[in-house]
């Protein structure tokens, strides 16, 4: 499987791109500026251990090779970047929307959130792609910081997608991050409510001085298996 | 303390009113209908074990002598049951808002909310309120099924509130049911996310069967004490 990460220059993209490297996927690191991108992934080559499986081109180019695109751009760049990328999605690709409408994207508080006129970036998200590409909203809270290290994550992924087939995929691509666990979290729609969450773990971190995540507590087993 | 349950007949009142009492609190159950108030207050009082620190009667006559107003109502019923009970509401006190507005409300799914002018339940709460009163929101994501139980519950709650003080109480609160650590989720405004989170919680039942809570990471141990 390859998955091309868009923005994954950025310290959630560059993160999980680390994490999925290390469980053996091969991943192209996207940027605007494919000098980076290469930068980008020579660095987390080193880290892996290995340079067989990392690559960094601009963004464009990164998605045409993917079979698993996914989005880690800041919420300003969002629309932008889907347009731009457009043409090199195609029908079968899964476009994995991780990004949150923070306020901070127009110069508000992080704490807060924009109002999305389609509800959420990822339902946004899902109007730019072409006929035939699934948008799966997840990894909102993730804390890039400690994408970025080693060792386990104590945080939960959850997925939303009206694909069930594609949500399962990223559910399968989150588990293979140490510690995560993840859960069906119903329809795209739901990420309305799953990506502002991130600006509560947001304001945690700023009033406690933490990298904040969050478990479900209180559903059985299968619910992080399937 | 005095704590009165308004809408304690319900199934989250009543269970919050259980644990409370059982912690040793003083606790009035309200309810439209003050038969069921009574009848309820005693059913509590034989799982306690006393009756000493449990009464029950109308809403409005509940809250006059509690110094935290905790209300548990419907989102349906929610503006409703503030103009009744305003009248006994006095500076000084604290109403504790648990509502969710859920789309459950007016006919629509539980797994969507409502738009609620003021942001949220809680903001709503708060212009409903006389001058002195501070609204804090908490407890929107304890499953009712489990407070009626007996034994730990395993989530934490997030209190919003815009007077510190007021917040640090209802925190001190929370920590009497057993298993719950409880967190400053900052300004009042920050409502608009945590209630909706409950939908979520919602969704992830109906599709795993279960009755989920939360649990947040990453924070260091004096995040839950103070």
């Amino acid at each position: 499987m390859t998955i091309a990460i868009v923005g994954g220059t950025g310290p959630e993209g560059s993160g999980l791109a680390l994490r999925w490297a290390q469980a053996g996927e091969t991943i192209i690191i996207g940027s605007r500026d494919a000098q980076r991108a290469l930068e980008t992934a020579s660095k987390i080559s080193e880290k892996v251990g290995t340079d067989k499986k990392l690559s960094g081109t601009e963004n464009r180019f990164a998605c045409s090779d993917a079979e698993i695109v996914v989005l880690t751009v800041p919420f300003a760049a969002h629309a932008e970047t889907l347009k731009h990328i457009k043409p090199s999605l195609r029908a079968g690709q899964i476009l994995v929307d991780t990004t949150v409408p923070l306020a901070a994207s127009v110069g508000g508080k992080p704490t807060r959130t924009l109002g999305v006129w389609q509800g959420s970036a990822a339902q946004q998200a899902a109007e730019f792609v072409p006929d035939g590409v699934t948008v799966v909203a997840a990894f909102h809270h993730l804390a890039a910081d400690l994408l970025q290290q080693q060792g386990p994550i104590d945080c939960d992924v959850i997925v939303c997608s009206d694909d069930k087939n594609a949500g399962k995929r990223v559910r399968e691509l989150a588990r293979k991050i140490p510690g995560v666990r993840a859960l069906d979290g119903g329809r795209l729609e739901n990420a309305r409510i799953v990506e502002q969450i991130t600006a509560v773990l947001i304001g945690l971190n700023i009033r406690h001085k933490g990298q904040s995540g969050l478990r479900i507590t209180g559903l059985p087993d299968e619910a992080f298996k399937n």
